[in-house]
């Protein structure tokens, strides 16, 4: 069994095969049995929503929070232009890779440390907390020093030790659900974050691996609303990467907002055609604040807002 | 090559292997190459959105037409509770099945020709223009006499004597797309219809299968928008067969309505539990004036209506 | 209930909201509950490996049954040229393609009638059994007169008339798993033959819809061989649809052999380079002499004969 | 552009965007330029087959090489009955899990350390070299001090810094296709490894995710037979992990031999039912032993060898 602190309650987890009640300790508010996979991110045993708090931004709550921003941090002159006109736009949160999982080892591979610290000057400068990629253990301290919310990206969804890692280190995660990975080993990923002692989990779906061609992922809206049923974390949609082309973009994202997504996940660029990577599907800077008045109208329509 | 009128043009379509421009009749007013695997579906050809008219309920326009009844046809009183109560929350077309695709021979194979007569009956007196599905072409002419509106259900999707024989019936069509079929194969089996001379084909979005299990389907909201933007045809999403259980179908739909869809196919069922077929996802005629009020929200958001 | 004859035995099949020892006859020798959503398909009812006759070709017995010709039925010497071929490599049947379902209404549709006719002709001359798909219910006539085994295709694996046509027909039937279907609908899709009393049933596997593209579908040898543990009926592999190219073949045939497929269905062409449809994945003549000499040793190492 | 040394040759590789004929270099033997996504793992650059040698045993020749062992190293005791058998039935490398990468955080982790200290020194006593997995890049000091060939498992299949860091490394990898992933990225994984200078790579089919429930994953016998055609690197199968229950197992492996996998990757436990992990699809001693005798025919069969 384990003995850990979660959403500021003292928890007791009894393993399947272990007895909960003879597991005895004053300091204990709960005491959880494992019957099931996961059961910490799961809603069987927290009912009420959990709001994650990125600096001053909450998400999970009425507000529909976007995270907007660059593929890939290629320049901190690329990152402001994109910050100032996003956060005007309505945006949140400013996105943008630094170090990128690329398919292949020849396409640009991010900046590195270097755009991590890029991306905190703008944050500061504009005044919007960062999101942006992990994908070593051995970077963790350098995520610890600079970024506001850490995203374990769908290639690393299944991750084990990052998965540890970040929970360990205490931060808000964004976690992308793998594209091959069921709804139910999204929640199980969650669960080793959250059995670290950190609750701060934004789940992120992003498309899933299917026949389809037409699209580069099919995005999974159905098992989004499947997972808010399942689950008290809030949930986010990225509708850029199954777009993979820009003309779907702004349906998509409608879709998710209008199933009940909590937070939006948006590549935008300055100069799209000019993108080091991904450079089809991210948005102009127009685009995003057509994208976004056209999400606040549905926002009130639902009762919501952005 | 073929000669053949369609939206009111006469049409000369010349095969990939010839010359469009050797053939002359001067009767002809639009010479077609067809230079992939399906044309007259195709925006290239046809530019302005097709609207298919099914009686006087205009599909394709500024509404978004909403089609709602039982998944299968049991009996007069149930089709008629059932089709004056969806009326009355905003339906315009009344849906049920009489010829039922049941995957095991042991489930209930439908009422057959008695079933299309009481679905006949119930939207004369009530006043809804009537779909059901079509699953053999020995039955076009109880279609031809009864129907207002034939569906090709997913399992029939590429059967393409069926397909034929709708195209020749001149109906409108509600083509479902085939459940392990590409968006590029859904408007081929489109064009099938079409290049009888029957325009009125409406595309029906109802999930494909993947492998992610907390859904029956997984509605393909990406496919249904890239759909769109390859094809003048109206586009109609189908959220009860994708979700499988009645607490997703509202998520499902207003996403579907949000990204563009022009009509909603909704099963609906005076007593869901004791349905004969598709218990779990049938919406109670109270869930479904709610979720009809909902969709009526956000069309307005969307500069739509219901 | 049902009462119906099926492997020589008198069968009551009690519906799973029935009592089957309510049912009392004389001439019954089996009851059958249905418990599941198939039973005649299944093992747990009939023990012992069906042996489905095509004349004087047995298939599911201790010989991998080879089936050989064009995709389509082009000319009679085409087919000719191939039947000798074949015949002389080592098949045991002669396939080829009349009624011919293409994804597009522009591909080569197929000879039809006049297709069959020359099937049967060569048949005679050459001294094969003829394999041939069927796609309408309305040709079961020429179908009975002609065909010695009724192939249903991959788009017609769940056109419930269709199956029940071909189960009243009596004849040997090639059962094709739909591209989209799951072992156990393939199996159900079965029962519906079995159910109208017809038990001639080969279930051929022919690859699934997946994400990966360097195959045109993916041939499901596991799925095969849980089938094989599922039914007591035979089994067939189709290794040329899911290579989708020449070079895979020998491989996807050899593989399904040692997986214990009794049957193998192959597109052989004499001018692959000429055919009208599937030009990329039909075996020469030459390749596939090659093919039955590889598949001759391998079944010998495994106990069996070709 | 990258100057490195790969099987024994000085390369120069020019990135898309580098004209190679302007790199010069007295040392360099090869020039390659980077024109699709991979290069160093495809045979367009290096047409002879690759032998990978883990010690003494070479994959990639005329011998069907077997690893086999327990899915998870559970105590000394269970690893070196296990390896005593499985050296004597035909094995020639001994595989178990120290590091598991697990599902659920609930389900067994692995022994770590110790696991992989147990495992060096059974397969020392037996005379097997061992491979195993490696999890997080901050492993790699016991894994170079202790492990023969290194695992790069499913889920890890795209975790490019610990790619990166095996490529360092220098031990033979055997590279496992994630079950999300194409052909294409499974060999840009390789791309990964290879271009760190460290050319011992074994690529291992075990199963990709569909819509199929009758086995766990759909081994995908023509996606490995297409990467066959691609590349020189040998080729692996796992079947214990598609089958996912052990009277799968057999036929999917023969299959896999059948179609010209260069190695198996096999779970044998001496009590399956007992196991911590992967109960269901270990197989026993006994059957591991006739397994190998029934691959021994099929190779003879093929004119290959165990």
């Amino acid at each position: 069994y384990k003995v850990l602190s979660l959403y500021g309650k003292n928890l007791v987890l009894a393993w399947p095969d272990q007895n909960v009640k003879s597991i005895s300790d004053d300091s204990i508010e709960i005491k959880v049995e494992v019957k099931k996979p996961y059961i910490l991110a799961s809603n069987d045993w927290k009912k009420q929503p959990t709001i994650v708090n990125v600096k001053d931004v909450e998400i999970g709550g009425n507000k529909v929070v976007i995270a907007a921003g660059p593929c890939a941090v290629e320049s901190e002159e690329q990152v402001l232009t994109t910050a100032k006109a996003v956060k005007r736009a309505g945006a949140s949160l400013l996105r943008g890779g630094a170090y990128k999982p690329r398919t292949s080892p020849y396409s640009f591979q991010g900046l590195g440390d270097e755009g991590v610290k890029i991306l905190r000057r703008v944050g500061d400068e504009v005044g919007l907390p960062i999101v942006t990629e992990i994908m070593d253990t051995r970077d963790s301290p350098i995520f610890k020093q600079y970024v506001d919310m850490i995203q374990i990206g769908a290639r690393n969804a299944q991750n084990f030790s990052l998965l540890k890692e970040v929970g360990q280190l205490g931060k808000p995660v964004l976690l992308k659900r793998g594209m091959g990975n069921t709804v139910e080993e999204w929640l199980q990923a969650a669960e080793y974050i959250l059995l670290e002692g950190n609750g701060n989990v934004v789940l992120c779906e992003r498309g899933i691996r299917t026949f389809e061609r037409s699209t580069r992922f099919t995005l999974d809206i159905g098992g989004m609303v499947a997972a808010k049923l399942m689950t008290h974390l809030p949930i986010c949609a990225d509708p850029s990467h199954p777009a993979g082309r820009r003309e779907l973009v702004h349906s998509l994202a409608l879709a998710a907002v209008a199933a009940g997504a909590d937070m939006l996940l948006i590549e935008v660029h300055p100069t799209p055609e000019k993108a080091l990577s991904d450079a089809e599907q991210q948005l102009t800077l127009e685009s995003f604040e057509v994208l976004v008045n056209r999400i606040r109208d549905l926002t009130r329509a639902l009762g919501r807002d952005v």
